[in-house]
């Protein structure tokens, strides 16, 4: 039985998965590296607000930072209580997974590695995807914890599996960002009906998340609302490639789509959504995807 | 008022789409290079197998040819009759619509592009979606007959634009087609369970149609059903590329993408499924995508 | 027995080439369309500024102008004598080289695609190659006009095949430059001294003409000077990706230099040296290679 | 002065670089994990085949092994002499470079990266060139050593330098490789005469150390002599396309010439030249480049 859950790291995401938490279990700890915004969790939602250390007491600890890295600082020189079960959802490494595993089975604890997907909405409406790597029962034992903001909640493989899968999403994105765009662009040169040519492609077999949402949403009313920044999907992409290459694969589209986001990610604003990489093509052709 | 129509190309799209103009129209001709199949459908759905001469006097004329070349070649020397419509539901080539435009102007015809997509089970349900270029006056002409067998049906531009969007359409399915094979090769070389990654990026923004059903209806079942040969997928790469090339565009995942298409169809039986394109990838991995 | 000899299009490459005829015939014609240029040559280097019409009379008629379709506008409706040649040194077009060797034919006149490499310096100095296509009795006689201005002169097959080998050369200096580009970004981000790196790699397995002359040149010393402008190389890879795409071949390295070309292209000045494409590159990085 | 020096790796290149040093330096040890291969060194050339412990006690200690991991391996627990110099020849990896100076900083021995171009002729006749990562005083004591079997020696910058050149010479190797072997496919394909349109190209812009020598040593006349595996020119792709990614630069062909390289080392026999990389292509178009 879950007695105690804590969330850690309340940004964009964290913030909005946590508030969640309350609805299920008695006890749950918040923090956050500026801890003014956990105080302000708790009063908004009833959590507590406590020190890392108090946090990491507790039955599952949710984690959920910018990179691997920021996890893996964090992790170091913690106390942790045998028998938990650390839920790191940071869009991570599958290497830093496999360490991170390593370092805390040492404490008795188990890691899952759980990304989620489903933005900034999914959050809040608790309809999150989560897909997790690591061992299976400790999977079992944190999946009602899961379920509080994830809606379909898959274990996927080992330890390092679930950062896998949300590369390769990820780097999906890009590519299907990427690809729309010269697509778009090409067909604005001749002329045609965007928003017409949309609906046929959104009956057809080209369509995509990318021309369903993101391109009527975020791309054509020119808004490129900030939900998540193009650095980061920059990265996301870069972790993608680096699982290709460790397994000695060939992937083409993939690196030449890593290489576009990246050079849309060095042309753009850091705060600039995943969307406006659409600008790098724009500047390239004159034309404008509206 | 339109009180005939015809239908020229009776392969698998043509003969199922000619199958539902009886429902509507009281006189409807067919005509087939193999004339065979032309009394076939006539005996099966009380159409006319007719000459091709007298077939093109009808007030609406609807071809569906392999390419644009096909179409071309069936058009010279043929004597239309002034008043008529001909829409061209080829997946064919810009630059071929505004040829024969211009010609069928001569002699007092509309020709509108009109590509479908939907595939052959969209064919027989009456359901495909069309994206017509040409003249505006001939589109509305011309509506009644295509909602016999398209559901979304509309017009995207000038001549040529129907087959830009076709093109352009196919080409991201290529494009999302090769990113999906070279993304699960490298999920399945770190041992991440296939299908339940695909069930989690199903729900997350990587997805494509290419996630939502040709890699569970074609590919990780091993069927590789031959409903869109390869090689044509590979041509109608290489028109939006085309495109884009004469508008002096720089695509660089188009035209990578479409060396990539282009590769797996050389290296391929000619019948293959465009799905079959994933096999090209499996040779370079040693991994089989199931 | 070459009689006459003249030259049509007196660019900064035409101009150099037409000076060595007088040294070798008697009778040379001139002709440009902006006609001064044509009358400062004769002025200079003792030929005769000509009517079209009177040009195209002599035994051997050299054209080299920015495009194969200049060419067969100019060609057009002009009246040649039946026994002569015609050289044309554009950077152009197999499909118009054979285009032209037939509607040339019918004249009795025989068509050579002879364009040349070896830039303004080559020009001058009467060094430069020449890569021939067409019919081999035709290279024979042409032979000693075209030794006025070129070293190494060459046979490579009929008629298109010297544009194609002109094409593809074009295309693997793109190919190289960017490489390069992308290679001493790289090394410069490392903090390398490119001087020494250069030395290195030009005395190893991944020099080029592009290492050995064109970085050190026009690209570490920012000179840039324009002595063959940006939008005809790129124009110039879209010949080789085209020859490449009409035999259905796969090349996805030429079809990403193309694309990174012509992107480089859309975003300079049309009067750039083909050497700042690396501008693009050192704009994504915010590293200058010097 | 140097009193003594060792010599640790004696593969392809090592057992011939190792070869000059008796002719400078009296002392010289000779070590190989399959050590007949050091006493027949010795034998050959008079140098002394010692344990490993005695020979890292030189004044400099060059190593020339497979990867850097081998390197690292290798130095673990090895007691070295303060003062002393260690010069790694080996095709490594820069990061291995910044580790290796570190650990051997704290014995006070410096540590070079310096590996080597020309193949094995060059290591025969002493004519390498020698890229030079690491501290400049270092560089200036070791010098003599190398002189032994370099020509051309250069300091490119500080640790990992050395590395970092040879990594980007032997990437735009591969790239203009592959880019050489579409274009000349595409010829091929067009009729072309390719010895001619070699010749042509190798006195043109597009010319390349892969046209000058490798196409017609090892290529056009199918000798595919193995100097230089094709799995090790796949690693130093890799190694660059690592270094540009930790600069998080977009570098698109070089993105791409990987994955190509990749993929035909995965498709041919570990023993393979890397001029067989071209095979791949040949596969793919059914053309012979001879």
């Amino acid at each position: 039985m879950i007695q105690s859950v804590a969330f850690i790291g309340l940004g964009a995401m964290g913030y909005r998965m946590a508030a969640h938490l309350p609805k299920h279990f008695e006890t749950v700890y918040v923090w956050n590296r500026t801890f003014a915004k956990a105080e302000e969790h708790a009063v908004e939602y009833g959590t507590q607000a406590v020190a890392l250390e108090q946090a990491v007491q507790a039955d599952i600890i949710f984690s959920c930072l910018p990179t691997s890295a920021d996890v893996e600082a964090l992790v170091q020189g913690l106390s942790l209580k045998a028998g938990s079960i650390w839920v790191d959802c940071t869009s991570g490494v599958p290497d830093a997974a496999r360490h991170l595993e390593e370092a805390l089975t040492e404490q008795g604890v188990i890691f899952l590695d759980a990304p989620v997907s489903g933005q900034t909405i999914g959050a809040e409406n608790g309809t999150l995807t989560v897909m997790v790597g690591g061992n299976a029962e400790g999977f079992e034992k944190a999946l009602p914890a899961m379920q509080a903001f994830g809606k379909l909640i898959k274990h996927v493989g080992t330890s390092g599996a679930g950062f896998a899968v949300k590369a390769v999403n990820n780097m999906l994105l890009a590519v299907n960002l990427c690809a729309a765009a010269e697509g778009f662009t090409t067909l604005k040169a001749h002329g045609v009906d965007l928003n017409e040519a949309l609906d046929c492609i959104n009956a057809s077999s080209g369509k995509s998340n990318v021309t369903e949402t993101v391109l009527r949403q975020r791309i054509l009313n020119r808004s490129f609302p900030v939900t998540f920044a193009l650095p980061l999907l920059a990265k996301d992409t870069g972790i993608a490639l680096d699982l290709a290459r460790d397994a000695k694969l060939a992937v083409p589209l993939l690196a030449l789509g890593q290489s576009l986001m990246q050079a849309a990610s060095n042309l753009s604003d850091k705060n600039s959504d995943f969307s406006s990489a659409v600008k790098m093509y724009e500047s390239w052709s004159n034309i404008t995807i509206e």
